[in-house]
């Protein structure tokens, strides 16, 4: 959440080793209502002190202390905290306070908040913008997260088709406190009706002829992109084309908005970030401990009930098998141990059918060439582990049918776990479907369920030579 | 990998839809080594599209190719070539030809790829570069990985102090072709020894008096950042002032690089990556599943062989209750899911902990708050997973005694899983360790010695009522 360029603080010295800020000092400035006193320490903390100090309040204390500072302080106050905190304390304070610090705020961090609101707080706070604010958060707000409409900013620099670099560079001169507060890295030519016409990168304007028109000077044909345009797409493009921002332009050729390469690799890192939260079963919302503890029992439990369910039907298959068990003991000490090594195994292969898809080196339809790679891991780290369980049984028990039991089923079960790992994830992808949400579920099902099978009937058909283990 | 922005590819038109290339004809080019023609393909070809065709390329095809195009070209396809194989690549071609590639890159970018390549390429292809080249990549080669110093570009435009604005401006507009392919977004005064005085970013330049000193019109004591830098800190100094780069200094104060903030934010997503694959168990480096047999096999392994162990350890909890299972067989069916659901619930705290230490909103001496936190939710959690497996046992076996034991165990253990899983990531950061890589064994092997504890001491206390089952 940050786009532009804060010219005060370039000022500030380069930040070097000092004593701790004490937070301590901060909550008592809060709690007697001293905003000055607030306004100073945030001023001196760093953006790791501030971060940790701001998330540490409780949420009566952050109303408070939004409430007492200038609009401006806590609208970069709002930036370092996290959105869930920041969504709370924005519904309890007025639309009007809300309002004057979203005044204050770029426009695609605004936004962002706005949609993360509940409708009738949202509508409150929008009613009490000022009528060309208010217009310009309900369009951003309207785009579909992770487009390029809701990572832009609408704040740019348009110049008209008629113009001389000559005027362009008297007119940033005459104008300078206006644009002061603008992330120009580029200048956009458009013409009478606001269409794109052209690029003028700042840089191409210092080293232009002076007399000569914009429309020489610009890069005509532009790269551009449609508001609509995901992440994904967004991501591939600057990777064609890696310059620091792309016009952003509507159906009709309008422009509408600058999106930063910064926030298109920003969102793309949240991405990865979720892709591992959702591996560990962290689904339904990112989870901050300091949310209420029902929302936050109820999301884990929402994952955890369905692995339970899962987890049960994987276990029938040694209720099944009951008896076999009752007359080899000994194969209850293997059963989690197959459990736990084949997910173990599993899990890679999903780990790296993830990472080649996010790379764009695997595609859901080069399911084959995967299965063939993992095969190979497949047979000989099956064997190798195998081996190892197999001799640990023999070392324990001192027979060989067991060991013969163990090692097969965990060579043969780590096998399938990786062939089963390396392909779901290409074929949830090749469904549209999340992959990182049901990979590990599905996986430790199919391998559990296998497992227990593989050991159980082997076991069974070797009874003879077992019983009593 | 990418910094320098291509002042050719702006004129080229928005992407479109269009028709997806063939690989195949790409291939047949490399084949009948026509370079033009491959040349022609990757014009064609979106940046997606061309990361595939790299990537699905036999190791002497890739050679062959480099080999082919223009000295320019082949720096762009290794931009687009994970390191992995732009490494195998380069391996295996003379070093006059590599050395001619990467004149054309970006001085991060080829310090990047040297340090990957092994000592005796490395020195081959140093030696085979200019001078001046050659000097400059040992030197950025030698800083610690995602250092600023390694993260750093050594293109940048430096002022002398004793230069006017209009000086400055008519400088650029005679030098335009040498400045042409640098990424200028600020330019830096400099004094006679080197040292940074200041910074000028190009917009103020553009709305300065053009009669007056640049000592006037630049920002003085900028925010700068030592070459040794690590990348956690250069995050929180660009969250502190989100600039799009930042001068580098040496120890005494001479610059000698610029740092952009895309480049740090690339870092920080590779980090959550990498956080990622170690949770799944990819250790020791990134698979991709072109590296060789005997890599993916053995790595993988060596975080299997120390899970295989830490399970055994945790299953030799089962071997010494065997009587106690050997009387209640049915309680076999229950320990994999007990071990299963401690380490969902387990890993469930992992990643708010992880997350939370990454957003540092959580620091390891705020363990105490976790514990309390992670408390909570384990006992809701703990009791409704053990009211369900309890339920289900009971449907099963009509025995209440049996419920109980599971229930309480399951219930007992998640509570202890959540608690582990939440403190666990904060003791080894407090350590200096990397939480990533050992919070999952230590969870699961803990939770499981537990889990099996609790239910097979629960059950032979109530034997009597259980036998048979």
């Amino acid at each position: 959440m940050q786009s532009e360029q804060p010219t005060e603080g370039l000022t500030e010295p380069t930040p070097s080793p000092s004593l701790p800020l004490r937070e301590a000092d901060f909550e008592d400035a809060i709690d007697r209502i001293d905003g000055a006193a607030c306004e100073a320490w945030l001023d001196e903390a760093d953006a790791r002190e501030a971060v940790h100090a701001l998330a540490a309040l409780s949420d009566e204390q952050r109303v408070a202390l939004l409430g007492m500072i200038s609009a401006e302080r806590a609208a970069e106050a709002l930036d370092l905290l996290h959105v869930s905190q920041a969504i709370e304390a924005l519904e309890d304070m007025t639309p009007e306070a809300v309002a004057s610090i979203f005044e204050q705020m770029p426009s695609d961090d605004r936004a962002d908040l706005i949609k993360s609101l509940d409708e009738k707080d949202a509508e409150a706070i929008l009613t009490a913008l000022d009528d060309e604010v208010e217009e310009n958060v309900r369009r951003l707000a309207a785009y579909e997260e992770d487009s390029a409409g809701a990572l832009m900013v609408s704040e740019f620099l348009a110049i008209p088709e008629s113009a001389t670099i000559r005027d362009v560079l008297a007119n940033l001169e005459t104008n300078a406190e206006r644009y002061r507060n603008f992330n120009v890295q580029y200048t956009y030519v458009v013409d009478e009706a606001g269409k794109l016409r052209g690029v003028l990168p700042i840089r191409r304007l210092l080293l232009a002829r002076r007399a000569s028109s914009v429309l020489d000077a610009m890069i005509a044909d532009p790269i551009s992109v449609l508001d609509t345009m995901p992440n994904e797409d967004l991501q591939a493009v600057f990777k064609d084309y890696p310059f620091i921002g792309l016009p952003v332009i509507s159906a009709d050729g309008t422009l509408i908005g600058v999106v930063e390469q910064s926030d298109v690799v920003l969102a793309a890192a949240e991405e990865a970030d979720s892709l591992y939260r959702q591996s560990q079963g962290i689904v339904g919302g990112e989870e901050l401990r300091s949310m209420p503890l029902l929302l936050r029992s109820r999301r884990r439990l929402a994952w955890l009930s369905v692995n339970i369910v899962l987890n049960i039907l994987a276990a029938s298959v040694i209720a099944f098998h009951q008896d076999t068990l009752e007359a080899v003991i000994a194969l209850a000490v293997f059963l989690p141990i197959i459990s736990d090594m084949s997910g173990c195994s599993g899990n890679q292969a999903v780990a790296v059918s993830m990472r080649e898809l996010t790379l764009g080196v695997t595609r859901p339809k080069d399911i084959a060439r995967v299965l063939l790679k993992e095969c190979s891991v497949g047979i000989l780290n099956g064997v190798a582990l195998g081996i190892l369980i197999g001799t640990v049984a023999y070392f324990w028990k001192g027979n060989i049918y067991l060991s013969v039991v163990v090692g097969t089923a965990l060579s043969l079960n780590t096998l399938l776990a990786v062939c089963i790992g390396g392909a779901v994830p290409l074929i949830l992808k090749g469904f549209k479907t999340d992959p990182a949400l049901a990979s590990g579920p599905i996986l430790t099902t199919i391998t559990d369920m296998c497992g227990f099978l593989i050991v159980l009937t082997m076991a069974s058909a070797m009874m003879a030579n077992l019983t009593g283990l």
